[in-house]
């Protein structure tokens, strides 16, 4: 007899559409592995009309993270909201002794994300971070052709993407990221994931970070649905990010520019791996620079050999990645590439990111393992 | 009247054919500006053949540079040859007190650079030196362009490029290019050049350079002709460039990559530059990391409009920028955008490389203006 599927509980599956009913609920309905037991919003009404909007039949609905902590019928905490709420939503999960998996970034900041790691190895229970690039077919390719030795020794790394965030307006549900103590903005979010998938592709982490962050746009234009400016906002996030720094395992070198909005110019993904052998290129769509969500085509030139497309599996929607994870955590898909990301890679991520904050902000290389 | 043509005498014009047969010597054969009355080499069998190959009449022909520089009927030494040999070549001229044109990098570092313009002062002469990417229509295109404010605010602009040399091997005629101390590699040559390009079109110099320079062929095979290996020889020039600076103009995000070699992916030159308003993306053909010689495309894109390619004159040949470049030296064309670029000049850009050596060896934040 199979295992019984382990059950959840999800904070943040909006009635109005999120990223949770994009993500996370299409593959929640299709599998058996899981089973969708409770929901918790802000409010009880609001968590009742997800739970209406979606079918969703037999789920309790809460309106605080205690309470969706200590359902009996909850085995699994599914943290999908903004990220300076991560933190409250998720401490009472580990409390209650109960798994978590949250969006990446995990928290805040490093030192919110070393404390919920920290209560997590106490209290004995499993982790898992939404760095779901890990599971795009694209990436995975990437890496199993640097694996494969074919492009020889890595030289450099080249990555230039568009990060859809802080394009000179932002909407209402978007302010949050405005504040950099918010963590939650072009560095964190479509860079982190991105750069992510560089050290993962790369199975190397970086040393000797040198950043430049700019704020080109200390303040938006804050728009409404038809995207009319409504008024000005303050913005202390950074918008445009570059670093070079050195992979540890073999020191190429690595050169990563994340640009706000989107381009203009078609060019909003596109991340080269230069080897002494061979080279690939992958470049994504448009919103391609959140390559967690976007998928990017895969090119590979061997030695003299002509540049050719490689064939890789197509992510059906925006769930593939994410449902890929959920399943790499119940121990399906592994034999095939696909692996949980944990708290312990999403605190190395953190302490990257700090890194490049301190880099920009004092002018030195930094380094973070 | 017009004036008479100045007369020059030419070092390095080789007879098997060279940088100053491809370039200078279709321009000084087809202008009434200029006219070439001596030649020299290291020997003066060598030059007599190169006088005799060309068909080149009444030029005098000279073992050495006191001699031509003595020459009465020379007015400008134009010196074109390898880096290391640039100084002891251009001195004896200077101190004859001609004009002199000499090839980028002007010397072998800065220290020679700058005695080099100080005695050039000294003596009242007029300098040009071969940063030809200045006379490049596609450059002029995206300066205008760039002038011309349609990108509003630069957030930042990123470079990508392959440099050619040190891609693994090298011929018998590079040798001369390994050790660094000859201050002629792929980070002084195709790399000096594009950014020099860069400066020029966003008429701003850098600041707060953070460089990761590597050597990933410490050893490179030495081939014959055939491009047969023969030996291994010790490199100690970098092969591999990493950059990020801001605009010390308007504090625009700066990110220059140039890898080794030629790109297998078709990506041997992309360089986009991202405004608020608008963005530009220059692309180049195979070699086209040496930006100097391969003429890029211009595509421009502003605010909601569609990419677009923009019409540039195209260079008919490889002696287009440098016959240029000679034009504006005698006050031809300055009208249509074309300049002098002069000793002053290369020694910002020495002084811009001696930031960047300061930077990835010290792993600072360095600056040169």
């Amino acid at each position: 007899m199979a295992d019984s599927p382990k059950r959840i509980g999800l904070i943040g599956l909006s009635a109005k559409g999120s990223w949770a009913s994009r993500s996370h609920l299409p593959y929640l309905q299709r599998t058996s592995l899981y089973q969708l037991t409770a929901l918790q919003n802000s409010s009880q009404a609001s968590a009742e009309s997800a739970a209406t909007k979606y079918s969703l039949k037999n789920v309790s609905v809460y309106d605080n993270p205690t309470a969706i902590a200590k359902d009996p019928n909850v085995d699994i905490v599914a943290v999908s909201v903004n990220v300076p709420q991560h933190y409250d939503l998720i401490r009472p999960a580990l409390e209650a002794g109960k798994d978590v998996f949250s969006e990446w970034p995990l928290a805040r900041n490093l030192a919110e994300a070393e404390e919920l790691v920290q209560l997590a190895n106490e209290k004995g229970v499993r982790t898992m971070v939404g760095l779901q690039a890990r599971q795009s077919p694209s990436i995975l390719q990437a890496k199993e052709i640097v694996a494969s030795g074919k492009l020889g020794k890595i030289m450099g790394t080249t990555m230039f993407g568009h990060g859809l965030l802080f394009g000179g307006i932002i909407q209402e549900s978007l302010l949050y990221a405005l504040p950099i103590e918010a963590g939650a903005n072009l560095l964190t979010i479509p860079f982190g994931h991105a750069v992510d998938a560089l050290c993962y592709v790369l199975n190397s982490e970086l040393k000797d970070i040198s950043a430049t962050l700019s704020n080109h746009y200390p303040e938006l234009d804050l728009v409404d649905e038809n995207y009319e400016p409504i008024e000005k906002r303050k913005k202390t996030a950074h918008d445009f990010v570059s670093i070079n720094a050195s992979l540890v395992n073999g020191g190429g070198n690595v050169d990563v520019t994340y640009a706000p909005g989107l381009s203009r110019t078609g060019r909003d993904f596109v991340w080269e791996i230069i080897g002494t052998e061979g080279s690939i290129v992958l470049e994504g769509p448009k919103m391609g620079g959140h390559v967690q969500m976007f998928q990017p085509s895969v090119k590979l030139a061997v030695g003299q050999e002509e540049l050719k497309e490689v064939k890789v599996d197509k992510a059906a929607d925006t769930s593939f990645n994410v449902g890929k994870a959920w399943d790499a955590w119940a121990g399906v898909g592994l034999d095939k590439g696909y692996s949980v990301t944990t708290w312990k890679d999403a605190v190395l991520r953190h302490k990257m990111i700090e890194a490049i904050y301190r880099s920009a902000e004092k002018g030195t290389r930094e380094n973070y393992v």
